[in-house]
């Protein structure tokens, strides 16, 4: 293997792969590694994966020798980023060492054959969806935050996907997101077909990776579900995301078909008083007090031995006047992923879900769950 | 207790504060606190301090009724970071409560009496001396990097302070740091007097934080060392601290007397071509292998089953050639604390200390203890 390739160019593709490499091992592993494959036809073609979660991408290069080698993603990473020079070259050395060349450096990286790199099995569908990537980037940064970490709860571990009718007919893809305590579905529409294999759960990690390679795309990204996997094609790597062995919560039940009261706020106004009253909810449910009075929202939180704070918020409420607490870093985080000026509240009685909405769009949805007041 | 202040000012003294206060301990120690003292004068007086090391500062406010309130430095530091308003309100409540308020915002901290906080002995001297804020700041970048974090010869964990003259007879501060591997000094002159106590040795935090809060000043800073304490008096603050009660070792014995080789380099070059070669030098001590012949130096480290990498440097060497190692790590710090375009690396033999200097600058100078290589 002998290429010279933009150092540039290889610098962006082992940025991104950093993400999808193992990082827990031993170094030394071979998921610690970058596959790289340098063809005739004058690609680079680069393979990262933990074995769940796999990139595929490509980058032009000068290939005098085509070949393949394994090596330590990190290692790499930190090398091509230390290098000066506008073009890098690499070669296969004796004993799977991948020597890296730019100006008076020169390193040598311990590697292993292509031949050992674990193989991602192929997508068992042709059938796929078309989406714009930047409504995509606006569905994933609406419920990603409301994945639950990693939670005993298996099916609580990805957001599940799904396909909804618009209110004019037209098809949209639903994510929905809980961790049990909140939910959140955003939408946007599709071209082509949305076809589910047994499973439609997409683990947090791979939709992470998949919001951080389209950040800034224009155009469209192609997904696809196969049996066990699905994965996201943008122009110059693909994303292979294992789907998780679980089941969704049936979360149409969550969601309140009704209300008995409904607060419009300004949201600037809310997320900023927010953000003063958490300065001293630190219990583990961050719980914040909300008395819905006339025409103001007041917000109070105390910690014993610190502190308390109190925060008015001018607001139209109609309804009765209600007491009751909701974890305020839940709250922040809705409001911070909505675009709007203002935001309704839709309640019910004090241990009720909180409904959160964009007054002038339906294409998203945030429950959040009350916590109790001692 | 009653003052109106500019949020940004009080935001700026709070902020000085926190290096100073406890972190380690429980909250609600006094040692947590900040010591606000209004007074008639219309100064809001601070004081933080985790009992080695004190900062005391004043700035203006409009006090309506003196008084004074230890409250925790980090939950007011919180507070007033997110007021938006431009000024705020700080009045003492019944049951050592402070209230802050600002627009629609409340808040009430709880605090201690001021009579609880611990009392920073006064210096116990009158003679300092004055120094430019520029200068000291370049004194303590160029030293304070080679000081022990953490020895347990605790001669090594400060800095020393002491008077030289200059070749034209001149008055110079010069502070020497060491953590045994390698050693730097940097000095520049003063003006008033350096009355040194029984001690000179300033621990390296509270040096740290005197750096941080000269950064950007402008004019110059008064020293003065007492029996058991030196202070660092700014416009409108004052840094005491205790000084180390340990010896600093005898460091003239340390610097060589003579070399058998001299090679200049291109700093920028050097310190590049350092950046790199670290990449592979990942033992305790980053050793890396410095090979000087004829007109090239040559880096080389290895890592065992990662890889390894070379660099060449152009070099102007006078004398034999030799191969030696170094801690990279420490030379590039070196490198990075030096203004100049070259640099002088004086070696002797494989064994020696290597001098590291400015060749038009005798201001400051590094000496770097060498590796064995295997």
């Amino acid at each position: 293997m002998d290429f010279i390739i933009s150092r540039d160019s290889l610098l962006q593709a082992l940025t991104r792969v950093s993400g999808f490499v193992e990082k827990k091992v031993q170094s030394g592993s071979i998921l610690c590694s970058v596959l790289l494959q340098a063809d005739a036809s004058g690609m680079l073609r680069y393979t990262g994966t933990d074995k769940t979660l796999t990139l595929f991408g490509q980058v032009p290069a000068t290939v005098k020798v085509p070949g393949d080698i394994a090596v330590d993603a990190g290692y790499l990473l930190n090398t091509v980023k230390s290098l000066g020079g506008e073009t890098v070259t690499c070669t296969l050395m004796d004993q799977q060492r991948l020597e890296v060349r730019s100006g008076s450096s020169n390193f040598r990286l311990v590697g292993q054959a292509g031949g050992e790199f674990p193989v991602t099995p192929p997508l068992d569908q042709s059938r796929s969806l078309r989406i714009s990537a930047e409504a995509l980037c606006r569905v994933l940064d609406q419920t990603l935050f409301s994945v639950a970490p990693d939670d005993n709860r298996y099916g609580l571990n990805g957001a599940h996907f799904e396909e909804v009718t618009g209110p004019d007919g037209t098809s949209l893809l639903r994510v929905v997101a809980t961790d049990g305590n909140r939910l959140s579905w955003s939408q946007a529409p599709f071209t082509g077909e949305l076809a589910i294999g047994r499973k439609s759960l997409v683990p947090r990690k791979g939709l992470f990776e998949v919001r951080r390679l389209i950040d800034g795309v224009k155009g469209d990204v192609e997904i696809a579900f196969g049996e066990r996997a699905a994965v996201v094609r943008l122009e110059d790597c693909t994303i292979h995301m294992r789907l998780l062995e679980a089941d969704f919560p049936d979360y149409r039940q969550v969601l309140p078909s009704a209300f008995k009261r409904r607060a419009s706020v300004e949201r600037a106004v809310l997320q900023e008083a927010l953000k003063r009253v958490l300065i001293f909810a630190t219990d583990t449910s961050r719980s914040v007090k909300f008395a819905l009075a006339d025409d103001t929202l007041t917000l109070t939180s105390r910690k014993l031995d610190a502190g308390e704070s109190k925060e008015e918020v001018p607001m139209d409420l109609h309804g009765e006047p209600i007491t009751m607490g909701f974890n305020g870093r839940f709250l922040q985080e809705v409001l911070g992923v909505l675009g709007s000026t203002r935001v309704l509240l839709e309640l019910g009685d004090t241990l009720s879900p909180c409904l959160v909405k964009d007054p002038d769009s339906g294409d998203a949805l945030f429950v959040v769950m009350p916590v109790r007041l001692d």
